[in-house]
């Protein structure tokens, strides 16, 4: 039976596809195992390059250099995770050797993290490869040892057959057990997935309406499971006084705003929505001019175009905003929009401006430079965002301005943009709610694999029944701690 | 003010205590400080134990022997997590330099996590020291450098409201911030903590219906938070037929598992509650006599008294259970109790034997040592559990059995029993749903920090911003990943 299925995934193909996922013993295979899959995948993404971008230009409207690195990133990813398997500190290889003499008394004690179950991916509308079928989620699954049956985007149908389709074939072929991958498509089998009894942990990355509705449904499982959903985000970004009193920094700020909001038709969850300008700088006008000349951008659905024409009436009908540039969007292109307001404004309904709208649409928030503690009390009512930003002089100390920012967001930036998210072991992508639901963990980076995987302690066990990664003597040469001491062998650290 | 109330604390003193340990910035205070207030009250837990041994006498109704001891692990366990906090690996700290050649560019990136807010605490019943004001989760929680506000559990009112008088007056006098700690008492103001928008995470130890309630209320809040509940538990055993195929070896299970689950009146979640043993070793009667000297014990509370005898009740009233031992248990002291249930019986209705019973109570099923199959099949149909035990002879191998409750178990042990939890980096306590909300997690062992702590990434960080375990040269000597490779500092390694 194929697990990829061409129309709504049906009930009864549901269970067989989760099932088939539960019982494939993926968690049983080894690491580098893992990590050979890993790379045949990334190789074979590689190979049908051209193919599958092609399918994508015409499901998601976004352009053919944005997919191409799209791609890359992809690739990337997979052989990202691939080394996080293979490093294997991840695992958290613990030895506690006995000790009578501690009350309690300590008996010999092996922990590790091992895979958590069948993982229930969401595919994301806006990175139709490196957030869906074979995006982050699945690849730091496939990396912990967790099977994954993946909710296809509506966006990008055949793009997620396609891929899908792949990953069956090289999983195959390589010698993954039968079952470890599953596409599913529909709104009532993402439903049915994240209530399935076989399904351990949930992968999302959408909207927060959506997010919000099936972590509701994971929480209220009979077993609850954990949901990780990358939800909406705001993104703000400070621009300081002295940032802005300089018509060179007026003019690189202005030029890199411009380019960040409007990326790709602004359709990320990285872009920035929110930007606090001192007024008086000449910046609005500097951003205008910076504008001018960017295309309209067809977005990733007929939806979001109708959500983003909504959203900008919505703020162009209000009395206290102001429009800096319009670049005029017609029904199926969207053109950037910036409008800006007042800090008192903001602050008398913040509501009306921490609503995320994706495209090119950003607001600005115009504060008094004499007066940071306005400022101050403004970046108190921000919710919870993947990013937060700051512009400032290079010679400019702005630890008030980072501990506001770093209390809401995941990852503070300074002098830089919030799109574009690196893939590395020191990445975080994820915040305190509503940017995400389960804010301990990262989407993006090497610690994403831990939301997968959950501690076994072995209490005086035989050899026998050990895994390898806590066996006598660190057959595998992997990083543990031993009697409390961290122990990295010289083969890892030279790696 | 004192945050210590004598009586069911309203929702306006709640309310102060929840700002005041969010205003507390006891998430600003560094690592070394945060080791010595916790040896600070573990001094003065260690001072004042004559006294505190007297209160919970009279509260608990446990033996001056238990209490003592559980006394010296709460000294033992607020030490450690003093360690665990200077040892500073906790923070994952985590460095990786600009690369421009990756795709996408990498810019300059530095993570750890960080604490996660204000942590509400639900006290247990059965641990009035080491799971209660001073246990566990409060000393993992402000290892993180989180402030702890604690729910008292009804069954020691006193001895809560003393121990927290005691880590006031500690923590103050040695200028930990104020507001840090608070003890709130009342059904009302564990529901209000949960609730409350300044709470960020709640660990709780007690019952599955209570955990389920508050854990459902976690989740149904505009901003959800994690909570960490450490719920019932069956633990079951299994003793191979090779381990009860002599005299001696009978001997040694049965009377391993009538200390175990008879242990301080059976009122431990680890207390073995299923036991599933060889037919015809004559390991019931063995088992019976190690138990006729065993005393009645009071339980800790009379609702426990009530549910004790109604669980008993319930067993004995089934046409399948056979009674192996009955102490004749009074209104107010339990006394052992065993019954037994054949295979086919329990496979028959597993859910009329899964159900935990707090008290020295405990199940057999007897199973057919020539059908192993017929084994597995039973254990497949185990919920999760905090632990789950074989006891096998020194020289028989155990993979199947090892790997079967592997699977439901968050420790698993080996010719041993899961009562006594010791304190270690290796430790596990927690496992799948209905042992806890959340099998990520630990609530015992260097590990249950983590629960506590949520990530942040600089991105082109100036120096000046980041916090001194990001720093360049790595001034606090702790373990840190730097472009991804583990580097231990040899002092760290030392240590």
């Amino acid at each position: 039976m194929s697990a990829v299925i061409h129309a709504d995934t049906t009930g009864d193909e549901l269970a067989a596809i989760v099932a088939a996922a539960a019982a494939s013993e993926f968690s049983l295979t080894d690491r580098a195992s893992r990590a050979l899959w890993l790379h045949a995948l990334a190789d074979a993404v590689d190979a049908d390059r051209a193919e599958l971008l092609a399918i994508a230009r015409i499901e998601t409207h976004l352009s053919e250099g944005r997919l191409d690195g799209e791609i890359t990133r992809t690739v990337n990813q997979l052989r990202f995770f691939a080394g996080v398997a293979i490093e294997g500190s991840y695992v958290e290889a613990t030895i506690d050797s006995a000790d009578a003499t501690l009350l309690p008394p300590r008996p010999s004690l092996r922990r590790m993290l091992r895979p958590l179950g069948v993982v229930a991916v969401f595919a994301a509308s806006n990175f139709p490869f490196a957030f869906s079928v074979l995006g982050n989620d699945t690849a730091s699954a496939f990396a912990a040892g967790c099977p994954v049956v993946v909710k296809a985007h509506p966006g990008h149908p055949e793009l997620s057959r396609r891929v899908a389709a792949l990953a069956e074939r090289v999983l195959a072929d390589s010698g993954a057990p039968a079952g470890c991958f599953g596409l599913v498509e529909g709104i009532d089998a993402g439903v049915a997935l994240v209530q399935h009894p076989l399904v351990s942990a949930v992968g999302f990355t959408g909207s927060t309406r959506v997010g919000r509705a099936l972590f509701d449904l994971a929480c209220a499982r009979p077993a609850p499971i954990p949901f990780y959903g990358e939800l909406g985000s705001i993104n703000p970004v400070v621009v300081t006084p002295t940032a802005a009193s300089t018509p060179d920094g007026v003019a690189a700020v202005a030029s890199g705003l411009a380019a960040s909001f409007t990326r790709d038709g602004g359709q990320y969850c990285t872009k920035p929505g929110l930007v606090f300008v001192p007024v008086e700088t000449g910046f609005e006008s500097v951003l205008a001019a910076a504008l001018s000349g960017v295309p309209g951008h067809r977005l990733l659905t007929d939806g979001m175009e109708t959500a983003f024409a909504r959203g900008s009436e919505v703020l162009l009908e209000r009395d206290d905003v102001e429009v800096v540039f319009d670049g005029g969007s017609s029904a199926d292109a969207a053109s950037p929009l910036v409008v800006a307001v007042s800090l008192d404004a903001f602050v008398a309904e913040p509501e009306a401006f921490l609503e995320e709208h994706f495209g090119p649409l950003t607001v600005l928030v115009r504060y008094p430079d004499a007066d940071p503690a306005a400022l101050g009390a403004a970046l108190r009512v921000l919710d919870g965002s993947l990013t937060a930003s700051i512009h400032h002089a290079p010679d400019e100390d702005v630890p008030t301005l980072a501990a506001a920012l770093s209390r809401i967001a995941g990852r503070v930036i300074f002098n830089g943009w919030p799109t574009g998210v690196a893939i590395a072991w020191g990445q975080q992508h994820g915040g305190p709610w509503p940017a995400t639901t389960a804010s301990l963990h990262s989407s993006v980076g090497a610690s994403a694999i831990r939301r997968f995987l959950q501690p076994i302690a072995y209490q005086d066990a035989p050899a026998s029944v050990l895994p390898a990664e806590l066996a006598d003597g660190n057959p595998l040469g992997i990083p543990r701690r031993e009697d409390g001491v961290l122990v990295v062998p010289a083969a890892t650290a030279d790696r």
